[in-house]
């Protein structure tokens, strides 16, 4: 499975300057929650970056804006010389090294310790369990490699946590630090310590509890608490002796009001820390990996011939899970994950579009409960729709816990309406691979007619042509401005009233008390379907027939050409340094637009509109966005493009590893380009396709691969694929 | 000249719902400092409600943006019974009134106050001097109608001022007071007291300073001087006699590091206080009368016929004069003037479009410093066009002390450009009405050649029509949406681009040294003109030839109709109750936009244009700023649409006194509408029109109007018309 060791990828040794982007790219967790890669033994770094997010966790940053809490740090746990009574000394570190083992999640420092004459060797590691989404364990391992005496121990709850807003308009610098949680009360335990609180505003309560094992070889001289600056603590002195190991465990659970009452969370976090107890690390550790191994067995890609892109496949995948709450079909996933809180954590588009493909092909329950969230904010998107004088359920561009509008930028909050045929699509596209009728019925059915009902109200007749316009709207590229008829747009919301309406359809033959039961529910009145076929039939797509070329929008062709090299000297963005009302008036994407087009529906398009998309588009497209290059890769070997689709694939494979966009580290992960990346490795190089019930393989591997492994699910089996240059394999596993 | 009281205009008593409505109609000041309507002597309002603004004092709000500062209340003065040692009890007031002197801005308020079984008649005024804006002037006259016995009388400066921050963007509400300014020092003085503060960022140093001077009869029985919850009063004990009359004067003078050095603003504050005292309130009062006097010689129009008209008109004025500091050419006029800190202070095209027409004929200095302040900006607009990526000069939407862009919403800020074209077009206009050409040659010709080049950077070629395009703007319609080729923008900018050029051809004559110099400063090459010609050419108007009809914008014919009685029952906008993404894809017009540009180039237009326009776009406009009510009185008098015309000028004219659009005590006064309304006296009605050296007058009057009376300064000379309704005379009088 391989470990990320700080040696790959170019990085040699901790470099201050790279601590964010060490620590964004050693994100773990459990997707219930997780840490960026910070030393959880290091007293210097300050509370806001201490990164330690949990899905759902949101409080008002003010008046209906939301931000991702950053959560009180419960990792603290660090050695020191001598008695623990007071710091003693100085000390240094050397032969430091840090490694994620992408088995099971757990994230290792290693290095030496050197306090006057005396040198401890030093091992820490950590993971979130993915077996029970609740535990966390650390362990210390420390190796007096010189002397025997006293050393300390200090395991902590640091209370004060807070969060540094990134502002989203790219305009105006924000520095304020913002803590969003009330201490309700904190307390020495038999074993360890507990501290309960609240957030501020949604008064979500947050319990968090460890206890101290050590190993039977140790001799404790003392074992006292204290509580200052926030920091609640257990510090135990030991008798120890050169050359033997020592580990000090520090077990912790956590329990949120999003999971249970309130007022039980104290409780389940103190029972659920007994049963912790019980078990010990080492049981804990290893339900963690049994789960993890589980989880691998279907997510896995196997690749031989590509050691670096084996590794960075695997990370891609590894992070995928490591940001899905799996079984909370209240929360999806952020555009940077639990990686960090840029953008306030608010979820967008990136989940159906670009993630949840993995997880509809390797883990349904997961798939389902993020097209769940949507299902269950529809209640904010009615409302969201009635805000904006249209009809229906509109989802709104950025949402949190309450799937309310979070984005307070007007070109793109009201323009890039496009979410709400995403949101459909996504719909269709788990039912389409997964077969799942009831899905169908129980769920999808009320989304498809509600955001048709949407999307009526907001196309506009012409009765001069006699034909609908979609005014005043973005698309995917978010250079092109805020213009009419946007290809992709249009394209898709003509499929989702087609969805509506094979939906009902289908309904009426299959179901018709279901049918009647939602028109009862959502109060729809068949007339209405007339209006939505009326658009279909006279809503036109921007396309040059002589050229088979789609075109992005009504303005596009009337923008001035740039000559790109000129300006994008690398991969920043080119807003950087150009102003957006500047970019719209230049023929340049920022990202793929009718080439994601190409990608969501790829029997829709013949190979002749996708070579011209491909030949007119991929020039003029910047990849200022990181939904640009996997995507491209993905369409790039679909069409036999293979070296360029190398190129897009390597960028969307290391983007974050290899910090392409130069910040990972000031934003953590982007977790859409994981999820584009799983796509252009199976949908495009191995030619995975799957329509109208048939699956056929197309593999286009790049030269140094020999073989690829995966396995998928279709229709409720498991698929495994095995796929060399010159021919392929399927089987059906169960 | 009339005064304005409360029973005027449906105001019947002190109700405190309408206690914002009565501040801002009875704002009074010197357009270097002036205060809302307040009262002195209530204790109770809060520091936010004690709105005193001053020309320029700007504070940062946060990084880059800035707030128009709420200044510490210097007019405190108060009456109690009793010695003063405590406040005596409980008092009520009884046969209040209060008035508005529109002959000199004495604001003045008198009632009985009954404590116990005394009665005492008080009668308050104050005005801002206009012969010297660094003084004020508070009389406090009290006369014990059925008792004899002590009475206190406490003058203060309350150094706690704070603003209530009102957001832009009608989406967010904050209700957070901020305090923008820090105490230096504050001492009691011989008669009175000094403070000296200071801004928190912009570090501007305010000095004020008080005496206290009472009437020969008074008889003192002690003087002291308190400092609590920040104010520093001085206290007198008086003993009064039953039925005589008694005058407390406060004497105050003010002076900030704007005016002089910081170091030297408090001797100068205290010699102003000094000076103040020699002369004593009834002399500083009669200089600011006969200043008064002098400015309504020019500025009055005499309206016979129609009281309730001519106290309108006349308060109109009286408010321009008192929202401008004339010597001060880094100031211009922000959309509510001083009279609230809406928009955060902010000058907008307002100043330009609306109210400068009034000060061009009525006080050339006032004119030129208003464009002086654009000129000093220069800078400021080179570095908002070089942020925008576009060259030359481009004036920000939002300006404050500094120039800089203080929009921070995308549509208005980086769309509304005209703001550029509107600035060239009123320098223009001071010059072509007082031929004043060492003001073209040492201001406007830079203005006019650098937008010029902003223009040319802005405009995009489309070689497949051989044509350029305006793309991504917003004209004065706000609700049109960012759309392409408004017709009001690019008749501004391409007689923009005819202004740099007729005024490079012109200086290339006549003083062709100045031009060379210019050319030196400002880097510029006769070459660029090339370009301007060829937009000229090649730039098309949207017009429909068979119609007559100018058309607002590339979108406007495919926006869907709305039935606008279905939804605007009263002057409320109606963006209250639909959202701008829905108001846009709707054909409907906030405020004019073709009509406005007809009334910018009256001579540009045949009259079956004007009508086509009129008829078009007239039904389809709400109303919504209060910029369209005098343009459409202004355009319906001059194509004599006279109904209409008269509906819109009462709108207008009784914008804030009728408080039409119901904001007038939450936002202030409507400045750029009290501009509008003289433009469409004197435009409209009167019909006064000047071109290519030429008075012609088209006088329209309204019914009830039998005779008008007003003088224009045009060319230099001071003309005086006199008009009835079939008749008219002009004479020039110096």
């Amino acid at each position: 499975m391989g470990q990320l060791k700080l040696n790959d990828f170019s990085i040699t040794a901790i470099d201050p300057k790279q601590s964010d982007y060490l620590e964004s790219i050693f994100y773990h967790g459990n997707g219930y929650m997780g840490a960026r890669g910070f030393a959880c033994e290091d007293t210097s770094i300050r509370p806001h970056q201490k990164g330690i997010y949990m899905a759902g966790m949101f409080d008002f940053l003010k008046d209906g804006i939301t931000d991702m809490v950053n959560t009180p740090d419960f990792l603290g746990l660090r050695v020191l010389f001598g008695n623990g009574d007071k710091e003693n000394g100085s000390f240094t570190i050397s032969d430091f090294s840090q490694s994620l083992d992408l088995h099971d999640g757990v994230f290792s420092r290693e290095y030496l310790m050197q306090g006057g004459d005396q040198t401890l060797h030093v091992r820490i590691s950590r993971f979130f369990s993915l077996h029970d989404v609740h535990v966390v364990g650390v362990r210390l391992e420390i190796t007096p490699t010189n002397f025997s005496g006293l050393v300390s121990c200090i395991a902590s709850i640091d209370t004060i946590s807070c969060n540094l807003p990134v502002n989203d308009d790219q305009v105006k610098k924000n520095n304020q630090c913002v803590n969003y949680m009330d201490i309700l009360f904190k307390t020495p335990l038999e074993k360890g310590c507990l501290a309960v609180l609240e957030t501020k505003s949604t008064k979500i309560g947050l319990a968090e509890a460890f206890a101290i094992q050590c190993s039977s070889n140790i001799s404790h001289t003392s074992t006292y608490y204290s509580d200052s600056d926030g920091r609640i603590s257990r510090i135990d002195t030991f008798n120890v002796h050169k050359g033997e190991t020592y580990c000090i465990d520090k077990l912790i659970s956590v329990f949120t009001s999003r999971d249970i009452d309130k007022p039980l969370i104290k409780n389940y976090t103190i029972e659920k820390l007994n049963a912790c107890c019980e078990k010990g690390y080492e049981r804990l550790l290893e339900e963690n990996r049994s789960e993890w191994k589980n989880r691998w067995e279907t997510a896995d890609i196997e690749i031989s011939g590509d050691p670096k892109a084996q590794c960075g496949v695997r990370y891609n995948i590894f992070q995928l899970i490591c940001n899905n709450s799996q079984d909370d079909d209240h929360v999806s996933i952020g555009a940077r994950g639990l990686t960090h809180p840029r953008y306030k954590g608010c979820y967008f588009w990136d989940t159906e579009i670009f993630m949840l493909p993995f997880f509809i092909h390797t883990n349904p329950t997961a798939a389902k409960n993020l097209l769940k969230y949507r299902y269950n904010s529809l209640p904010s998107a009615r409302e969201h729709s009635r805000r904006m004088n249209t009809s229906g359920a509109r989802f709104p561009w950025m949402t949190s816990f309450d799937g309310s509008e979070q984005c307070e930028s007007w070109d793109t909050g009201a323009c890039e309406m496009h979410i709400t045929c995403d949101v459909a699509y996504a719909f269709d596209h788990y039912i389409r691979v997964s077969g799942d009728l009831s899905f169908l019925y129980d769920y999808a059915a009320e989304v498809y007619i509600e955001t048709a009902r949407f999307w009526a109200s907001r196309f506009t007749y012409d009765p001069d042509k006699d034909r609908y316009n979609l005014l005043f709207t973005k698309g995917p590229d978010e250079y092109c401005g805020v213009t009419h008829n946007n290809t992709y747009t249009i394209y898709l919301s003509i499929y989702n009233f087609q969805l509506a309406l094979l939906t009902t359809e289908h309904m009426k033959k299959a179901c018709p008390a279901c049918l009647d039961e939602l028109y009862r529910k959502i109060g729809f009145d068949s007339d209405e379907i007339e209006k939505w076929l009326d658009i279909i039939k006279k809503t036109e797509i921007n396309y040059d027939d002589s050229k088979k070329l789609f075109i992005e929008d009504d303005t596009f062709m009337l923008l001035e050409p740039l000559k790109i090299s000129d300006y994008k000297k690398d991969n920043t963005p080119l807003y950087h340094q150009i102003c957006f009302d500047r970019l719209q008036r230049y023929r340049v994407l920022k990202q793929a637009d009718v080439i994601l087009l190409m990608t969501l529906f790829p029997s829709h398009f013949t190979d002749e509109q996708k070579n011209a998309a491909w030949e007119f588009y991929e020039p003029l497209t910047l990849h200022d966005s990181t939904l640009s290059f996997g995507t491209h890769a993905l369409l790039g070997a679909q069409i036999n493009k293979m070296d360029k689709a190398w190129d897009y694939l390597t960028k969307s494979l290391y983007l974050d590893l290899d910090n392409i966009m130069g910040n990972t580290g000031s934003e953590g992960l982007h977790v859409a380009s994981l999820g584009a990346t799983w796509q252009a490795v199976i949908l495009g190089f191995a030619g995975v396709s799957f329509s109208n019930g048939v699956i056929d393989v197309n593999p286009r591997l790049p030269e140094t691969w020999d073989h690829l492994k995966f396995t998928l699910l279709i229709q409720g089996k498991k698929v495994s694929f095995s796929i060399n240059k010159d021919n392929w394999d399927m089987k059906i596993l169960e």
